[in-house]
């Protein structure tokens, strides 16, 4: 993991919020090439959940909602940690975790172990609030929303009424959530600020467990489709006692990170909860009217909730690899060509008159269609290298044979074979090779 | 600006926030077709600034940044609106906006020249802010980023020591941003929270009013480019008394909405203020040394800031259009193909034997390219109007000769003319007419 970490600072992945003012604990900024990573993965998370999709809509509400839902949804009442505090150190801990955490004064201990006595457990809300509007008081205190779902479901009417979908049919958004985690950590894993993508899908009363069937194989498979090795996942269900109480059935993807087994996305059967709670908390009617069957019903609904940044992480992790090049080591970044940063590098080969010019008409021409980096500089075995560590899948080099026959090569990250290719069909052989 | 507003609600282009809830002020949420425009105008800005330049990369900064950032920044102490109340109904005003507000009691008065008598004014703070971590006092009070912009400059080094870019160079960032305006209105314009498009130019001192030059053209051009009409946008320059505090000149692109010409999008000639103020507050060097002139100094920047939510209801005001097709009234929005929410629309003619068939083989032949809508219901004229008052700019109908040649008709929104195709080239001609 420490390599990880290491290689995304390095290159421009990721960097830690507010790094010259010392950080802000568990936030993070994506750098460059990061943000790339990041884009590609919730696009192809859109593409293949909304746009490719007939049975599914996207939506995208904001961060800050009427308290109201957050009754609603439980989240008020229940959205809480147990914390203890230490008497004589006074840190705060939380009162389930105390084996995972250290006591400040003596951390080969835990707290409670050592000298200091712990209060009793209070509950503390992990949703932050702020307040709206010129007053201050308790009449405009709104929260940061947990999760993007309830938008979703106070929502469900305006999108019946407006997108002519029928049950089955899905509803989708990628947005910010926050929770003020007591022990975040483990780099873009578990952090306060993080972005979900979510999406609710509404099915008829008795075919629910149908379709968190259908969820489970299908989430699981978007993850190798892109890329993330088999073995490298699994799905594990949720006990009875480990269910929400809003919950018939969850599972999660989980994905083997070096700090272990942890989950990338959760599949959960919320039965009619949500909207039933929402229709009792507003007052207004959220059932179904079923035109083909006359029949007037609350739909279940089955969510599959993955996370941005765990995705893009574990997008990361697993395509971290350490192999031999031309007889020299190297670290390279195995992206799916739809998940890479960097689609084509180009480099003009010697610098010799004419070729970085023609490099970087080259140039001109793929970043239309692509991203693009160009690198003149060094040897073109360290400009593969670079291009190597960021996982960029192909690499152009522009040479004197370029100038004669308006060829390049055209080489792959993986196979490190070249190919000549006319630059005429330099962008019809890209979009092929990466649209897989 | 009325019936904008109605056609965005009933056909799912905005909601109100927690509707169902009796709303949250100013807060919108984007439904199916709304997020589908956003996204797209997200799209085409982040194509234009960052993937097809070489100068140019991104960047993506989390909301919640360090306390010490917004007092180096300036907004802890400066960022605020003067407030007074009135001692007799209790209500809070902008005090530099008196003649902009109405008295809660006698409405046809502003306040102060009824009986209320006001307060002195007093500074209030427009920045959010919220607690962090476990313990609610000062020493965990972080504030939601009222601009994205501060994320790039304390990312400054780390983006200089990963992208081996050279001044002049830029950073760009799409993210939300949240402000507690006192009067916020007019639908997406001026919300609590919103999107920003920004992008931080870094220039050598004494070429800044070029390159300030340079970007008001440019982003003026990027609204033509998608379709947004010349005499609706224009320049406004700031007089010396409006400029900020960091600003050396300011313009604002400005267009003209139903409710008068608004900004758009401000591009600023911010100086060295920001960078020389973090490196003071921070300790850190933030200079640049540039090799060829070995030289280190600090850039001055140029910063084009565009607001997503305004750009997004500028593309939809503008698009709106009534005319009179096949002898009857209809609503058009004239998207830019690349603007528009629905690409493609697909309608079986007739519901005879094999059409719809047919019709939905085609359709996912395109939904692996385009966000489409399929729609059999109604004349092909009611279909033709409910795409045409979307925006969708071009329709597909699948008829008796589909089955015996494969060809279907093209439908272009505007021209309203048809022609015939072969379904083998339908989706390359669609992506020839998207990508103009």
């Amino acid at each position: 993991m420490e390599k990880i970490v290491n290689l995304a600072k390095r290159r421009g992945f990721a960097f830690q919020s507010s790094e010259i003012y010392g950080g802000l604990a568990s936030c993070w900024d994506y750098g460059p090439i990061g943000v790339e990573l990041k884009r590609n993965v919730k696009e192809a998370w859109w593409r293949d959940m909304v746009t490719r999709r007939a049975d599914i809509v996207g939506i995208d509400c904001s961060i800050l909602m009427h308290p109201r839902v957050w009754e609603a949804s439980g989240h008020v009442a229940g959205f809480t940690d147990p914390l203890v505090d230490c008497k004589l150190c006074k840190e705060r801990f939380r009162a389930d975790k105390l084996m995972d955490a250290q006591c400040p004064r003596k951390p080969s201990k835990h707290p409670g172990e050592c000298e200091g006595e712990l209060t009793e457990a209070r509950q503390f809300n992990l949703m932050f609030k702020t307040f709206m509007g010129p007053v201050e008081d308790t009449a405009s205190v709104v929260f940061l929303r947990p999760e993007t779902a309830q938008g979703i479901f106070v929502n469900f009417l305006n999108v019946l009424h407006t997108s002519r979908q029928k049950i089955p049919f899905g509803i989708a958004q990628i947005g910010k959530s926050f929770r003020n985690e007591i022990t975040p950590g483990n780099f873009l894993f578990r952090t306060r600020e993080f972005e979900q993508m979510e999406m609710e899908f509404f099915v008829r009363p008795g075919e629910d467990e149908r379709w968190y069937e259908y969820w489970r194989e299908e989430r699981l498979n978007w993850y190798t489709r892109y890329g993330i090795r088999r073995e490298n996942l699994r799905l594990r269900e949720h006990a009875p006692e480990e269910l929400a109480h809003y919950a018939k059935a969850c599972v999660d993807v989980e994905y083997h990170f070096p700090f272990g087994w942890s989950e990338l996305e959760g599949i959960a059967n919320r039965t009619d909860f949500d909207l039933r709670r929402h229709a009792e908390y507003s007052g207004k009617d959220l059932s179904y009217y079923d035109e083909e069957t006359k029949e007037r019903f609350y739909p279940y609904v089955i969510e599959p909730a993955a996370g941005a940044d765990r995705a893009t992480l574990a997008f990361l992790v697993d395509a971290y690899d350490e192999d031999v090049a031309d007889g020299e080591p190297r670290v390279v970044l195995r992206f799916h060509p739809r998940i890479a940063p960097v689609k084509v590098a180009v480099f003009p080969l010697l610098r010799k008159e004419g070729h970085p010019e023609r490099a970087l008409e080259i140039v001109d021409i793929l970043r239309q269609h692509f991203t693009v980096q160009y690198d003149q500089s060094g040897s073109i075995g360290r400009r593969y290298r670079r291009q190597d560590e960021i996982g960029t899948p192909f690499g152009v080099t522009v040479d004197h044979q370029t100038l004669q026959d308006n060829t390049v090569t055209l080489r792959d990250r993986d196979t490190m074979r070249q190919e000549r290719i006319s630059v005429e069909r330099l962008v019809e052989e890209l979009k092929r090779r990466i649209e897989i």
